[in-house]
């Protein structure tokens, strides 16, 4: 089958072996696929990762149980043992047993084919495209930030960058009516924000107040947790959404100083994200720069790398 | 009167100006005063302080109202405005308006005399000695982790430090009953947690199993907090209390990962300080290392500095 793999560099790779399903197990042929942050990182030599790379899809089951067979699903990126403490406590997307499609020891979905247990599948309705279910993963992660941080109306939050991540995550917010800047350096995407009806601020303009109720930091430069230190009231939380935070020099004493709640975030509930797309509460659609073939995966790579595209996406196969 | 200053270095001043107290305020004769990790870090350049140095004292209320005068007395440190937005939504300790005892724009006091708010001071019952109620300060501290952090007695808890702070905040956790541990360096205090009942760990024996409920950052190096990430469990809490952390390369990514809370903690509830001592559930007396007259504060800072030596207080006047 056709995949992009990573191994001493990235490459396209026109006959890698098809993966066969486990006990518990799907086969899933990938309809299209999403580049992410944590792709580039990858390349990068983030988590030491050699594979096929890739974990934002849709496809539709090609093997597996007969409640799903062919179902169009996306996919949770956690595979996790559902058998130590951590998985029966509830708190499986952290099993220390766990690989993650595309990011740690699990081949991923920039391929034909993937393989991923039952549990992790949900199927998509019919209402959502494939262009917009492309997006369940990283809007789950973006819905994750509501579900560790109350967040009301009456809430000031600021969304630091304005990339890929940050919208998303501002959309997401959006939806319970607070009160929502996002500070970015990219014109067209802080222009998109003003479309959707939320502040946009360039980060050279922005005034620190420390008047924010919550910031997120979603630029994943090490700048954006300074901006966010500066920006968060006393006792206000930051939540944390960047995983590719190099090691930097960084001072902390506000932290201490303010007493702030410094949150990590990562994946998050995919039942409200497809739920999202599927009322249209999030506009994914006008996120997407550019589509690639499979084929040509090195371009798009090159593509994402570019901040002017926000989303950049690959088709492996028609529906 | 008598007063440690700083200005372009620490001196000791016998003739330095006494406080007058404006309205609202009270002057206070102290009796005695703690050194704290603090000071050295303002010797060293912390916040450009200058004026009287100190912060943790005990004295005696020489002028102000009748309800505190002639009263033995521990000293909030921050003055605030009690006008502002922060003051009256009941976050008086983050007044943007305050300035703070012997820290910041606020003489302190390690010198005969201070001037403090009326609504700063707090009585000292007559079971708590002066060398113990120099302790209410930082132990005010300690329990603020637990205004912020639930801990009960299946709560797994490991504080990082077994410096001064390190062992106040030990000991105020300790009275929880809950599963504690404290990571240090130094056989001494560690000896001395162990016979408080809290099991010690030197720091070159440690095995991180990332199953820490909550774990308390005490040490003040940056490698602290690279511990306590390595220690806590997926979803657990890091309070920070170290102000004087310095900027250093710092790789965020494992709060991320592993969704960790890092909280910020800094002055705490004096009320529960000055029962704790009174009832003696924690024991400051053994902490106390050297006592020095004030005019030897240059040679008791250098004790301070010393890690064989736990808590070194000056003495001003007798009671």
């Amino acid at each position: 089958m056709r995949a992009v793999v990573l191994d001493k560099g990235l490459r396209y790779e026109p006959d890698y072996p098809k993966p066969q399903p486990g006990e518990g197990q799907c086969l899933v042929r990938v309809h299209m696929a999403g580049i992410c942050a944590t792709d580039l990182q990858l390349v990068k030599g983030y988590m030491d990762f050699k594979g096929v790379v890739g974990h934002e899809f849709v496809g539709t089951v090609a093997s597996g149980p007969a409640n799903l067979k062919n179902k169009r699903v996306a996919c949770e990126i956690n595979f996790v043992c559902r058998k130590c403490e951590l998985c029966l406590a509830g708190l499986a997307t952290h099993c220390p047993n766990r690989t993650v499609l595309g990011i740690s020891n699990q081949d991923g979905c920039f391929a034909d084919y993937v393989v991923a247990p039952e549990h992790n599948l949900h199927p998509v309705p019919d209402s959502v495209s494939d262009e917009e279910a492309v997006f369940v993963e990283p809007l789950a992660a973006a819905y994750q930030v509501l579900a560790q941080c109350p967040v009301e109306e009456r809430t000031k939050i600021t969304v630091i960058g304005s990339g890929r991540l940050g919208l998303l995550v501002a959309q997401a917010l959006k939806t319970k009516g607070c009160k929502l800047t996002v500070v970015g350096r990219n014109k067209k995407t802080l222009t998109f924000c003003e479309k959707k009806g939320i502040q946009g601020i360039h980060v050279d303009k922005l005034v620190a107040r420390q008047d924010r109720d919550v910031v997120v930091e979603c630029s994943g430069a090490a700048e954006g947790l300074t901006i966010a230190m500066e920006l968060v009231r006393p006792r206000g939380t930051i939540v944390l959404k960047s995983t590719h935070a190099e090691a930097g020099a960084l001072n902390l004493a506000p932290i201490v100083v303010n007493e702030v709640n410094l949150l990590g975030s990562r994946c998050g509930p995919f039942g409200e994200a497809i739920n999202a797309l599927a009322r249209q509460a999030v506009d994914v659609r006008s996120m997407i720069s550019k589509t690639f073939p499979i084929e040509k995966a090195l371009e798009a790579f090159k593509a994402a790398e570019d901040r002017n595209n926000v989303k950049v996406l690959l088709k492996m196969n028609a529906k």
